[in-house]
């Protein structure tokens, strides 16, 4: 099957020498890349936790840019079925093909190399990760505070995902704006809330934003509700895209990419030059996951210590109450803006250390080399910390990760003896609570704790 | 509690005299009718069968009109709560708000009395349909036909539910758009399920137009999906709004209501005059709703004859199917109005016979008198089931009606033997099957069938 | 040639029985009022006095409404040619037949006759008048206040015509709108002015307002820049409609149509109901038209007396000046409406005394009869002096006054010996100056005073 | 005095990096050139041929770019009054300003070095002068041929002036856009003729885009109707600009800059490549300069020979005509760029020899070197002519140029004896005709034909 498509959405144009740049024939690495995004974004809506048998369903699948009077369109040869309805491509998806276009065009192609690659300056980074997201339109200027990130896992059960929905539909009728990762679970939920509660309030300028990166995609491809795409070129600029785009920020429950996040942005707000910084932060479930959030708050409590406990609320079964905490905060996030002469779309002012900004590639090596001892300052520690549960992200869900265990066996996590046990208790109740990959296969670990 | 609410939606400038007849003193009957359809649709979202009920909860409820430098503002006293969020009315509720005055205004204080009150001229009627849907935008001309009209129960169960939803999306992924009779239920989950599949086509178009009347919005307020809402002044006028407006119409499960639709619609279908009228007409519900349909089907073969039973598909448990069935004779729908230089947005060319147009009042005494004989021209027999059913609503879920039950006893509904012996067995699987009033109480029933 | 016309515009739906009232045959009245008032548009631009020469020149033009799928269609035999351009009507021209038919269907079909004939009480006028415009969406509610009307002759020089232009200029610079009677002269130069000022601010909510009435539209066309034609039903409704939808008031030179509209505004707002009033009102020319205003301010001064003088300011060759003037009282004219809780869009508390709303119709006699005489109240004066004036207007071009004249001779103007000398004066400067109708003719004077 | 402009337009954010390279301590060369840029636009409106003597008006304007909440701001120390109503800067002027701002960073700033500096390579060079129209969104995909480039001179009579305003309404009522130089007079006049075309036809996507770049934007800022400004980096880009976003061309009476371009357009079309490419070519004027057209069709005849002269026609004293003749030429254009699969926005198919891409620096040293005999191929002819008259531009109203000449006097131009007296006469004529330079003021040659 043979499809052609037009652009729609934010990138319509393309230069001779563009178009060229992305034949199959031409970089077959970009291509390649170009590709894999593609298929995903075709896949918005199917759930798999395993990418490489995603991309082995769809061998035969191609794509390629072509130049029209109109502009120009993308043809498809045997793309997914279930991206068409009558054999017409849903517009969303549609839309969706186009920001990969556009992102990757950005990045590889008209992109100086100097600023794209091997960066290492931290001002350049942040200048990057800006100019990738103005690129796509995704930073409005003028615009009050309402971008909510919400983070939490693509498995999470049905009382969970519930509770996702609900918060949403509460963000949704304050007028607030939600950000993901773009996925399934609570990626998805809290979006579909706010899509209600946007409705309830006739709301015009709802943003249904999707942060993804190139190795996570596939695994958790763009939800059906996300009208903004934007591909990032690694974890570490999407993990900076979501700090300093969100005005705020929920955590509901997850697995270890949560966990990555949550140390994450602990690791950055505890840092002395970010001691101003108004950023809300939420912890938030149904009842029912009270115990989950009390053995995550127990392990910050005991690794980061009780300074780290200050930045954040955990909030029970009260979605509005979750709401509100994010709303009444937002003056103050304006005022701040304000007073720093900062944007309100961009959070310039807010200090990423370099250990939160350059890309960590978890391999056997770089995972059993992490300083994970206690006698650290908690910044640190939260970086090395935020590496190690990347690396198991990266072992359960991405391909180059799934590869490498398969080559050589599970990642050797190794560190302080106490930290140990505490890393393997969470982890232990992340497998026990299915949070590891989608329900319906028996987890296999990706690591071992050394003890 | 007493708060403003500014102009939204169609509606913004009133002259001094239209805002003088709507003042409390002045007319005790249209303030009475204006603020009793103001408080249902306050009540959006919440459900109850008992409007009396309703309006004691709010008795210090009041609403006035006020004009100023802006255009107009009205003035809420004691609102129900739940319409507000961190005290600010919900924008969707407010927009309703604002549809009742423009109806209310328009049909009582605009029109002429001429051109309203007492109208038995059938072009009269037809011409007072248009201009209550014309003054409301409803009508958009230059719109290709794309209204597909939904009714059922507002008391289905879970599983019926779930099935409009999806019905809904693969509708709203064809870019149609929903018209029901705007409360919970059947009436809602379309609804609900064509806003995903809108939003995953980027439709920027969507309407969610719930075309009410007066006595019954009290008990079926409009669903927070609604975007446009109408009052119409009775029940034949928004049957004739229905059949008018829409070009397409899918029946899910429901109780008398339901059947009251049914029969209107095929009486009209069956009318020699309207034998070439293409109108695609549904009767759709999940595997587990199968017999219902079975009986209903058996019902109208007993009554109006197989004749009747080609006007209409059953689709079980298909919601692809039902939809594009729908989708597939939008160019019928289309050739037949260029044809006959009809207006895409308003079926002119519809023959409706003056018995379908004519309010039909439910009293004891009229329900007693309804000619429901065998041997009588199958439109006639289905006009005056169609009022037998009406009437039993009204007994069901209308003030008046349950008033006039609580005095007098249940209607006494007579007839042909073999007739009623098979409305009485629809009835009883309705009561059967909780599609009489909401679960939660026992139902006790409005009507005797005389046998 | 028969071409076909689609809507375009504030009207695209009529019912049946609104089509049917405009067929040629129906109501020979009412379908010669539709037919003469859509020609008139059809020469929008060109430029004549002579509104019966112009229906002769086009004696088989024909307009029938037609109803279509997509709502409605224009059928037009033998129009003007110059309405086309390469045989497409000009969008502007096409826009306007669609407000004639707007404007004639709301007041005589749409409007119950007990709200649109024979109207004596003066808040049922008001009403109306607020109808036609509200119909019209002329009404912007929300929007501050900046609605400039334009008075001036339709014949000017190219000196002050200039002027006109730059006036515009400098009401459009400062995003003030403009309202004129919609021809050419003075009626245009400012809405040209005006478009180029608001080009230059990029000002997206640009409205050049056209009032006028069926018996001038003829010889006064609306020019093409008009973006809001609106039809009133006579001079004394438009003069209304005038005088409570501006903000403020530019009058530049002019002739008996000028002086009708200042002695209108005068009256009113010499009336001591209006005593705090906020409307600017400036006269204003360019330095080579220093003499006429003058030689009015001396009439006005003579007639109504200095308090008279005191509502309005003369501006002589600063255009700047004269649109400050009026900018700068915004504030004020905002602030009387917010502490009156009156609308912006329409100026309810402005009162206007019945004598200057109820319709006056030139004839001999009525002319003969009017009390011009200088011992009574000012504001009485006024509204006898305006009669006279508009008299003399419908005389100089009114297809009825012309004809009138050409019957029984001039009107006789009777009174006050002083007073009739210094009308005499005044006319015989607008003689001179070319000022009665357009050069090229001999002007013969269509009244005569008595003295 | 100091102000603050807030964005408008296309730009609203910029980063960090960005902002910095702009201060002006920064990088003394690239604040000059957005300061003398800025000045320009300031000044727009404004009639001077000197831009020196306007920098030196204007010695204590500076001009800084400051990020703030909301995006960033612009502070402006000392502007030019008359680029302000009431104290606020004239929008169109504000928008303006960061066009500026957006194309100087894009290229300065954004552009990989190697991406814009030192561009030899053909399609480098087309990608570049692409890139900088698409960062401009002056290329609109999907929008059907209609871009009318209108270029003459900046210095035309009053006649002449009044027959481009004439072109323009005409243009205007047919839907076509304009695309000029940007300046004064035959610039100015197509689009204030199209303003009023399009305002009739109520043309919601007018287009009124001035191309110009630093060395000649001083001299001729953009006029008040320009709504897209984009400053391109150098003559030889800006002429590929006018030659691949234009859909047709007209030319109106005008200096050597008319001639130069001219001559770049007739030299592209003689080359074989380009012989099916269908550009509509319209010479026209009143017929009060027929005798210009004449002799530079005598001009043409006798150095590019007749092949030249059926690339045009010249059309006298016939406005309507040459706006048909460009509209009737759409299809054609239309149809070759989709037999062609060329965007509709963009010219891609048309070939631009490297000899008219090269920038060419008129010296005294490189105008002596031109190689002006007439045996060699008419475009290579074409294009030393046309950097001959590149050259006089220079040295009349460019500053660099205006410089070499104080310093070194005029350029010497030299080659066959018979085609400098073509020249001679040609120019001859210009200066009696005061084209070279607005009046007011004795016309000094730049220039000195050997002979």
């Amino acid at each position: 099957m043979i499809t052609q498509i037009s652009p729609m959405g934010s990138l319509d144009l393309l230069s001779q020498l563009e178009v060229s740049k992305l034949k199959k024939a031409a970089s077959s690495d970009l291509y390649q890349l170009y590709r894999s995004c593609s298929l995903a974004v075709l896949n918005s809506g199917s759930h798999t936790d395993n990418s490489e048998e995603l991309l082995r369903q769809y061998e035969s699948f191609e794509i390629e840019v072509m130049r029209r009077e109109r502009g120009m369109k993308l043809e498809l040869i045997d793309p997914p079925e279930h991206a068409f309805v009558d054999g017409t491509i849903i517009k969303g998806i549609q839309a969706h093909l186009f920001s990969v276009l556009r992102d990757i065009v950005f990045l590889h192609v008209q992109l100086a190399d100097s600023q794209r690659l091997h960066l290492t300056d931290s001002a350049q980074i942040t200048n990057l990760v800006f100019g990738i997201l103005r690129n796509a339109k995704a930073l409005h200027p003028g615009i009050e505070p309402n971008v909510v990130v919400c983070w939490g896992g693509h498995s999470i059960n049905p009382v969970e995902y519930q509770y996702t929905r609900e918060v949403g539909n509460e963000l949704g009728l304050r007028e607030m704006n939600i950000c993901t990762g773009c996925g399934p679970g609570a990626m998805e939920g809290p979006m579909k809330g706010a899509a209600v509660g946007h409705a309830k309030q006739r709301y015009p300028y709802q943003r249904y934003i999707g942060l993804t990166e190139p190795s996570i995609i596939a695994a958790e491809p763009p939800n059906p509700i996300v009208n903004e795409l934007i591909i990032m070129p690694d974890i570490e600029k999407r993990l900076e895209g979501f700090a300093r785009m969100g005005h705020g920020i929920i955590i509901f429950p997850g697995g270890p990419g949560t966990a990555e996040e949550l140390l994450y942005i602990l690791g950055i707000l505890m840092h002395p030059n970010n001691a101003d910084q108004p950023l809300p932060l939420v912890l938030t479930g149904p009842k029912e996951s009270e115990a989950y959030f009390r053995s995550i708050d127990q392990f910050i409590h005991d690794t980061l210590g009780p300074e780290a406990q200050k930045h954040y609320q955990i909030v029970i079964g009260d979605p509005a109450r979750a709401a509100r905490i994010i709303k009444d905060a937002m003056p103050k996030v304006k005022e701040h803006r304000k007073a720093h002469e900062d944007a309100y779309s961009f959070n310039w002012s807010l200090y990423i250390a370099p250990d939160f900004q350059a890309p960590f590639e978890p391999t056997h090596e770089s995972m059993a080399a992490l300083d994970l001892h206690l006698d650290q300052p908690a910044e640190k520690l939260a970086a090395n910390l935020r590496k190690a549960f990347s690396g198991i992200v990266a072992g359960n869900v991405k391909s180059e990760g799934i590869r490498e265990i398969k080559k050589y066996g599970p990642f050797i996590i190794d560190g302080d003896r106490s930290l140990m046990e505490k890393m393997d208790t969470l982890l232990g109740d992340f497998v026990e609570q299915q949070r590891m990959k989608l329900p319906g296969s028996e987890y296999v670990p990706c690591y071992r704790i050394a003890r």
